[in-house]
């Protein structure tokens, strides 16, 4: 918890964050800037998301998952979109709470990941904050140009998908809370999934042309959807009973007296990180190969249709959200 | 002062920042993505700087020229590269106090130097912390392939310069805290360079090729020579009676008891964003040129020499930083 000064700053930048430059763009992390050579016949993807203790990770979260966590949520817009990930600038705004020892996690949570992910540091500031701490990163991908999965190419007629299981995300932070009960080991695959989701980058680049239009589920699986319906200029019948679920969340569900509404929950709650994309049915095979030979769940969940907004059906009946909660029709 | 909720960022993105929007490469802000096509035959120079309330400016400055400052500080540092700027990412953790008018406020200052200074918004995050503001932006900019001004090409015998005026960002900051008795109208212009600094981007363009080495002067201009110095392993001499000052900087230090103390406090203050770069002597006559034609001042203010480090002269005797001030061999 010692308090670190502006010589503790470049100190954290020499000791702690250099050995994780890029040795070809990032010039070291000793100039103010890193140079990225033209790709010819690739285009660049940037994304650039911010995470605030308090609000997007829990106070007594390590900071080890805090660096993870800022990567993956990056990471996952671009593999939502079908980009290869390479690198990113970083920008730390340390608390008082992040002395060396905290600082040294964190970055061996970044080491990790850049590890995983094949990516490597380019550039960045760290400055210190009396608040709570925050982060952001800028992270660059490739993609072959022109070939970025939209939001704006859903059309009618075509499959909605979505990878993995939803409502682990608002679990997780409910279980990362103790506000959850259900057994030790389901609580902590929940919290897991939390601190550290998994971006879906393999199977967002072997769907890149095949997905119509695609986004990662960050606001809530339901929202993400508009999001997509608005861009594209259609609307979405989307049917919650197939909402995909992991084992943690069938047991909580199971235990809920009213299933439309925890459903509703689960398909509402955000952090899930999964790609929702839609899909031109004579697609639909090749889609489900790809998840196939990536070992990685695909649910379709409903289809695209002309109008406007997300239609919700549990069982048939009609689903709507009002301000202050979900209801019965 | 209105509190505003995860629907209000949406509202901020859509409604204030949505226009900032660079028409080709941001997707509206309706994506988590930005895409930039390859351009051949330029390097992609990128640089990301963030600014914290109370660390990096102050609680009561208004949120425009926060705005301001952000792209600037960022700005100079593409500048002193000789690369030229095009869009930006922006990362705003709004604290409390950042309701509805001062985020509209925040957006006016972006969209007055997007106009200045040609850049568009690219991307990025806005999100709330209960904590002191902090913003950061990442900045993209060109350069033709391999030109870019490092920071490892000075060598012995080339000439030390420096743009502008230095001390202007210490005084400047004084100035905005109250600090200093001056005219009021010097202390405005003071306080005006702290807040809105100017980036050296023209000259910075037009001496890319002829500089050896630059930065930015954001540290101070001792410690950035400093960082010249080491990162193209040689030393360098400076006389600090030839620092240039600004009018004000100017009464300022005829009023000091202790004038080499005075000028080695205002050399060593930060927020000055000028440039300092080193030239070969057959290339001083040119940087002197580009100078006279950008109507900027520019001022030789020693050599670079064989060793390492810094050596300080003030008419003649020799200057020494300790820790804790400076003081007289």
């Amino acid at each position: 918890m010692a308090a670190i000064d502006a010589a503790g700053e470049f100190e954290t930048i020499r000791t702690l964050l250099a050995p994780l430059a890029d040795p070809d763009h990032a010039l070291g992390l000793m100039d103010d800037v890193a140079v990225l050579p033209s790709r010819p016949g690739y285009d660049l993807v940037l994304t650039k998301d911010a995470i605030v203790e308090g609000v997007h990770f829990l106070p007594d979260d390590t900071l080890d998952t805090v660096a993870q966590k800022l990567l993956r949520v990056n990471l996952s817009d671009l593999a939502a979109k079908g980009a290869e990930p390479f690198g990113y600038l970083l920008a730390c705004h340390w608390s008082p709470r992040c002395g060396w020892p905290e600082r040294a996690l964190f970055v061996a949570g970044l080491a990790r990941d850049q590890d995983t992910f094949g990516i490597r540091l380019l550039g960045g500031d760290t400055v210190s904050t009396p608040g709570p701490a925050s982060f952001s990163a800028t992270l660059l991908g490739w993609t072959a140009k022109g070939r970025l999965t939209s939001r704006a190419g859903a059309r009618p007629g075509h499959a909605v998908y979505v990878t993995g299981a939803i409502g682990d995300g608002w679990l997780g932070l409910q279980a990362a809370r103790g506000r959850l009960t259900l057994e030790p080991e389901r609580l902590e695959a929940l919290a897991e999934h939390y601190r550290r989701p998994t971006p879906r980058l393999a199977f967002g680049q072997a769907v890149q042309g095949l997905a119509t239009a695609g986004l990662d589920v960050s606001d809530g699986l339901v929202a993400d959807l508009g999001h997509l319906a608005a861009a594209s200029g259609v609307g979405m019948d989307i049917q919650l009973e197939l909402t995909p679920l992991s084992a943690a969340a069938h047991v909580w569900f199971g235990n809920r007296p009213d299933p439309q509404a925890a459903i509703a929950d689960l398909a509402s709650g955000g952090d899930d990180y999964e790609i929702a994309f839609t899909v031109h049915p004579q697609d639909e095979a090749a889609v489900r190969r790809e998840a196939d030979r990536l070992h990685l769940r695909l649910t379709r969940i409903g289809e695209v249709v002309r109008g406007s907004g997300v239609s919700l059906r549990y069982l048939g009946e009609p689903v709507t959200m009002r301000a202050g909660g979900w209801t019965h029709d």
